[in-house]
């Protein structure tokens, strides 16, 4: 008993935390559960269950199954909702009169093989990229309602009647949702992709901030000290599919706050895909913080200066374009500077290097790859730099 | 019109390629067709229809929404709806009775009470993470089918016969799916998985194999010659979030093949993981093919014989760790060989450094990264060898 105790204290300071950690995943919750007590009013009061009938239920379903965390994907899936809804209806309606044309054997017969043959080609379109990225749903409602109508209006004589109360309710439903969903503390998708690229770039910074400070040991007394930064990046490497992600549901989005319409969501990607790029070669740069790949600490102080300089300096260069960023500023006039700086370094690094005297009778194997990755990374920033965005 | 006509020419082209890539795709239409169709003889045949009723379209509507392509999925989702639906329409069934039991008025106020916290609460289990990932659809399912049962209670007065209703055709529904999915031309999630993991390995062998030639410019001549190979890496880096998502479909499964019980989904994941962090290496060493950042020819020369060794031994170390796996063998008897002479190569060109002699007046700016990555590449190999896999 004192077992299970514990198993449901630790659950519920689980939840907690999942509440604390965003609030906003609360207040969804409470959403939803608004938006469904409000359609199912429908049920409970007479004149307006007259109107639907037992259909109304349609409406609940609608809202349980469209409400989703942000506008961008609720939108998407309302309106791939409603229009597949709509296009299948008046297909399986087609179907039903044809149908019923060919006399009372022919009918099922026929009905079957119109769904077998419908049912086969819009699971065929579903793999077809263009669509699964952004119709995929309204693909499966097309399939649903269609079967739907054409099936059962072969025991239903109603069967307009009831294509019609379909599309209404869901309508319905997929409107309220929209609503609730909009005007009652909206998450936009769009902001948070825009959170998430500013925060990659920042995260991208703060490791190149510290990198060097770790890299030349030169705080090695306070080893107990956070060293979260040196791990921030790790999280840029693996965002790819989940900000293609965000910024196909942005597109659902119509303008809003800061936003202007033709929304930049490919130039966010852009900026990801160069930010990414980044972090491989940060990545590398993390490799050669491991111990056993070390040269010795006086060789690696010999080129300490610039590289603290380049380092450093690419970091902020970074943050300040994270920061530009999240003021949605299209400049980074902030950024030039700790660029040139770190250009300069570079330049004095290089000449160090070709001098060909610091280094004359020492193994050849750790320092230069720091300064190479280094330079690499200055085309990166000067890359994200020609990027400007809103 | 000629322009329709093309854009309808394009698009079949399209259409075509899609079914010639991945034929199983065809055979996965033609079955949802086929599953379709089964389901809704129920509404055809007078004996089955009278047992249903109008609820049979239910165990249509299942067949549309179950069926996916993998069985893993299929099944996962069979069960979820399942299962839900049997917990819900319990829930369903004890409120309806409780809020009966408070009089007329205060019925559906009780009702929509109990609609509004269950939703709510159930929305915000959603977000839990190991929730998420398996019964995400189920808790779906779960409000839904609350909802349903409870909200429509109160105007239906055969409510426990609806619930009822609801659960045999939904059941009924998700078990033909789930028969015609497993037993026409099944496609099995794990395999998918088993040969992602092995493709990427080999992947990485073709990259390393040929890399030495590109980077020491052995064949100038050909530069027209086909360089995918060098690219083909480039999907492993970003493949994380695909593996992941078809590791927890793949768990759904029930032994099959050559897969016994305790399948090692986790070492899938584990060795696609290392497989990545290999990728990120080679994505440098990829950075120094680009002409812009490349040493003088004969510099590059004197490391070539044993860089050649290295590189295209671990390319074909990994090579045999992809073809062992594809047969299903727990060894790594084959890959072994090439990996010791990898490493005698790596001591070789060690020594070749120390003394510190090839490159006593050239600038220190290219080779040593090539180096040093393939020596950080051979402890990915053999970490790789380590987890050996069924």
């Amino acid at each position: 008993a004192e077992k299970m105790l514990g198993k449901v204290v630790e659950f519920s300071r689980k939840l907690k935390k999942l509440g604390q950690d965003d609030p906003r995943r609360i207040i969804h919750s409470l959403k939803v559960g608004l938006a469904i007590t409000l359609v199912s009013l429908f049920y409970y009061f007479k004149p307006l269950y007259d109107g639907f009938g037992v259909n109304a239920i349609w409406a609940v379903l609608t809202v349980v199954v469209v409400f989703e965390f942000s506008v961008g994907a609720t939108l998407g899936r309302g309106l791939n909702r409603m229009l597949a809804t709509l296009l299948a209806g008046g297909l399986g309606l087609g179907t039903h009169r044809l149908a019923t044309l060919s006399g009372e054997t022919g009918e099922p017969i026929l009905i079957a093989v119109f769904v077998f043959v419908i049912a086969a080609i819009v699971t065929f379109l579903r793999f077809l990229p263009q669509m699964k990225v952004r119709y995929d749903y309204g693909l499966m409602m097309f399939i649903l309602t269609f079967c739907l109508v054409s099936v059962s209006g072969y025991r239903d004589d109603e069967v307009i009647k009831t294509a019609f109360r379909r599309l209404t309710t869901i309508t319905t439903g997929s409107i309220t949702t929209v609503i609730v969903c909009t005007f009652i503390c909206p998450v936009w998708i769009g902001v948070e992709l825009h959170k998430v690229v500013a925060g990659n770039l920042e995260k991208l910074g703060n490791f190149l901030e510290g990198f060097a400070g770790e890299y030349f040991q030169l705080s090695e007394a306070e080893d107990s000290r956070d060293k979260s930064f040196l791990e921030g990046y790790k999280s840029v490497l693996t965002s790819k599919g989940n900000e293609e992600n965000m910024a196909n549901l942005a597109r659902w989005e119509p303008r809003h706050g800061q936003f202007r319409f033709n929304h930049p969501w490919k130039q966010y990607l852009k900026v990801s895909n160069l930010a990414r790029q980044c972090a491989y070669k940060i990545e590398a740069l993390h490799g050669y913080l491991q111990p056993e790949t070390q040269t010795p600490q006086e060789d690696r102080s010999k080129i300490q200066e610039p590289c603290k300089i380049i380092s450093s300096e690419c970091g902020k260069a970074l943050k300040e374009l994270a920061s530009t960023m999240k003021k949605m500023r299209r400049s980074s006039a902030l950024a030039e500077p700790h660029i040139a700086k770190s250009k300069v370094a570079i330049e004095n690094l290089k000449t160090m290097l070709k001098s060909g005297q610091i280094w004359k009778d020492s193994d050849i194997l750790e320092i230069t790859p720091a300064a190479a990755v280094a330079s690499l990374l200055m085309e990166v920033v000067s890359c994200t730099e020609n990027i400007a965005e809103a």
